[in-house]
């Protein structure tokens, strides 16, 4: 550390415990303030716009039921988020957050619809239980969209969120081969499998698992197991990160978007913020990998952003406490006795 | 249960269960809706609307040094609420809620500012470790300010929060002739104080306990332990409830007000959200006694209606998922496979 950073450090800290409120009274929301404030490099750290992306593609081992639902029901709800109906889109109005959404690669034709951005790469990934997901010419566009997606607007904090069904299979492939650890152990429920469903998935994807090394980089691990929709995330997460916004990552899918962008650009994760402790079994796990203590744990499991974007109001909030919040000396508050 | 309930309560769970996510993935925010359409007795619940309260009050127990800051503090934040420097100010200012203070009995002159209402039953509490808080008379007329407060103004949910020095002293004898439980178990740091600090003001805590039997109603605890501020929170909470307000409880020393609530006006607690699971020792057996699992784990213990304005953006979105979301039939989403 240097002395500058740690100046810095300093004061900050005396920056939060001048604040008219007993010392650490604040908790979590104290840590997030400091936080939030060393992504901005600044005392005074803002946070008052944020936009909510959706990044959305299809999977072709989604032909082998590892979701409860049909493969039509992603480009379904591309549509619903297009009209406003889905959660997302109801919990970014009551937040007055911005909601873009991207088709990374829908299977079928292309949605034609003046609000969707087409970032596709093909109508699906190929089936990843059998074969490579995509080839790395795909993935480097993929990867390539995301970067150009996670540099732009002025707002200050992102929330990434995914819409394809089949991607906790994806995901749990992904974060297996990037933690080598088995994947049978970041294996769930998904969108809502009964326990039997839950063992053909665990045997389906340790049977993928077996095509490829135990460990593979975050750019090989792409191409395996897919998700072209995880591919651009993990590019937007690393570009906005370098560009000093506060990335707030959302639950399982997200968090392995996550892991692969700290594989692709190291240092990208200290402006990353873990929103919520997903219910999907794995997310504990790669949680636990990357050092993260997510500030909220609603035992939701939908994706789209919905857990990022509740995590909005306590960074704002948080953001405004150092920024706004008196000192015991500007208002003339004694301090302890 | 009626006939009516029932068939309000199935509606209810369908409602929830067609909206386009896979069933229960919203997990606590689902349960959340649920019991914001059962407070409104609707299917499409509205919260879009919030206020924050801030009651203020001193205790002659101060004297003893229960608390790590000088009773002249309570003033001073008083002053820094109608500045609108304090935490509690800059969270609702995030939120978009609207702050009113009431003196409910500061100590020292009363304090002239258009902006502070003024509900003052005395300069602060007698010394209750001595003695009796409060008289009967002034209990009543407590309880009955805070019932008017509650009826007031037209929003739809509504945050309590409270400052006084000492009022955790309060708050924990209290709580211990409610629930017949030994107060020792009870006490904690407050604002701050050192483990010595804390075995102090636990010994104060157990004489001042040993004057009156083992149980006690809320309005005896009341008058006998405090809390200017306490009671008329404890009186706002039981008639905004009974007016069908959604009631946010904050920590420690709020949730013991809603413990008298629910002593004072069974069934009101029906409309209580508890937001927050305090670091406050002793919140976490009042919160069982009530059966209640509060949304946020923040590590906070603030008070000032804090922990109760970050849950609030959780209650807005819950009810609005209910009242907005597409439904599978709507949106023309397919269901599982």
């Amino acid at each position: 550390m240097t002395t500058t950073q740690a100046d810095f450090l300093r004061a900050l800290q005396t920056a939060i415990d001048s604040k008219t409120k007993p010392v650490g009274a604040l908790g979590r929301i104290e840590q997030l303030a400091a936080r939030i404030a060393r992504i901005q490099h600044a005392l005074k750290p803002v946070a008052e716009t944020c936009r909510l992306t959706i990044f959305a593609g299809d999977h072709g081992m989604a032909c082998h039921g590892v979701s409860a639902y049909p493969q039509d029901v992603t480009r379904q709800m591309v549509l619903n988020f297009l009209s406003g109906g889905a959660a997302a889109n109801v919990f970014a109005r009551t937040l007055g957050v911005d909601v873009q959404v991207i088709d990374c690669g829908v299977a079928g034709e292309p949605i034609r619809a003046p609000a969707l951005r087409s970032c596709r790469i093909a109508a699906g990934t190929e089936n990843a239980i059998e074969r490579p997901a995509m080839d790395a010419g795909q993935c480097q566009a993929a990867l390539a969209n995301g970067r150009m997606i996670g540099l732009e607007g002025e707002h200050h904090a992102a929330c990434f969120g995914e819409m394809g069904i089949g991607n906790t299979s994806s995901a749990s492939l992904i974060a297996a081969k990037l933690l080598g650890a088995p994947v049978g152990d970041l294996v769930g429920r998904g969108t809502g499998l009964e326990p039997d469903g839950v063992s053909r998935k665990r045997a389906l994807l340790e049977n993928a698992a077996l095509r490829t090394p135990d460990r593979l980089t975050a750019t090989d691990a792409l191409i395996e197991y897919g998700g072209f929709e995880i591919a651009t995330m993990a590019g937007a997460m690393t570009s906005a990160a370098e560009a000093g916004k506060i990335v707030i990552v959302d639950g399982f899918i997200a968090t392995v978007a996550a892991l692969c962008a700290r594989d692709l650009s190291p240092g990208c994760e200290q402006n990353f913020i873990y929103a919520h402790r997903s219910a999907e079994a794995g997310h504990t796990k790669v949680l636990e990998a990357l050092g993260a203590e997510p500030l909220l744990d609603l035992d939701m499991r939908l994706g789209e952003g919905t857990g990022a974007l509740l995590a909005w109001p306590l960074v704002k909030a948080a953001a405004a406490m150092l920024r706004e919040m008196a000192s015991f000396d500007s208002a003339g508050v004694s301090g302890p006795a």
